[in-house]
């Protein structure tokens, strides 16, 4: 069971109830900074404990914490990948990969308001297309209505050098 | 200017330039979970300092830092309403009407995995129609690509009493 279900007053002040409110219900779930970005590596294919550690440069107990919270609220799961020893990944959960259109919409927000001048440093790119989800999320080129699984992130031309991605956001 | 636009560092952590990433810009921005709540209401029209206040139930002292950044950002100006005595109220500008689309991808993700069992707190309603943006904010009603001013939010069956709500999400 997770922390929301668990949990059946308003959300975030209990004087008030207006925070009844499927934003605010999202934003308890994955509102704090971090939780976002740790969702992008993972989208990105960076799933391992220490390499999320290494490419996020935060510390292990606030990486364990919000892991924690995001496997609770079912987000993310801990998979095996090793058994001797005992070593860890993260992947999305299907309720995870459904936060896509909320972090490709920031993407495009983030992009046309901070651009860097040598470009975007991501770029979802639809696959064997080349275009790129416009507000509706239809490919930009052949406007085709696009879903997580059309889609690849690759590096733009304002990617710093240490990133890498493989899919997702 | 703004502060990003100030800042040429890479974003939330000086060692790693893996944060240059338009979601990093975003949440840099918008990223604290008040600042999302507060656009909401000033979505929904309640648009004054003390009315904001009264509904979300913040101390003024962190309503009024969060104001003072989004203005700072350019998502929010401030407007006066009566000069005698000197009154504002909030506004999004044209970069926070932009949000949108985040916010209602938010809301969605928040209604397919937090319904209230008495079903949404808030609807999203196509004016005229009664139709709600679907996963490509495509109204699934009559199937018209909707943009912000296309719909209304209205109170769902899930919300709670003390919340009205005019216009936008």
């Amino acid at each position: 069971m997770n922390r929301l279900t668990r949990y059946n007053g308003p959300m975030l002040n209990r004087e008030y109830d207006t925070q009844v409110c499927s934003i605010a219900r999202t934003l308890e779930v994955v509102g704090e900074r971090w939780s976002f970005l740790i969702l992008r590596n993972i989208s990105m294919g960076i799933t391992r404990f220490d390499d999320l550690q290494d490419q996020l440069g935060i510390t292990r107990s606030v990486l364990t914490t919000r892991l924690r919270s995001l496997v609770e609220d079912d987000v993310l799961e801990k998979v095996p990948y090793t058994e001797r020893p005992p070593r860890y990944e993260y992947k999305l959960t299907e309720k995870g990969k459904d936060l896509w259109p909320v972090m490709v919409q920031m993407l495009r927000w983030g992009d046309t308001y901070y651009m860097d001048p040598k470009g975007p440093p991501t770029i979802i790119e639809h696959y064997g297309c080349g275009g790129s989800p416009d507000l509706h999320l239809n490919c930009d080129k052949c406007g085709k209505p696009l879903e997580r699984s059309d889609v690849r992130s690759i590096p733009g031309p304002g990617r710093a050098k240490r990133d890498f991605v493989k899919s997702g956001v």
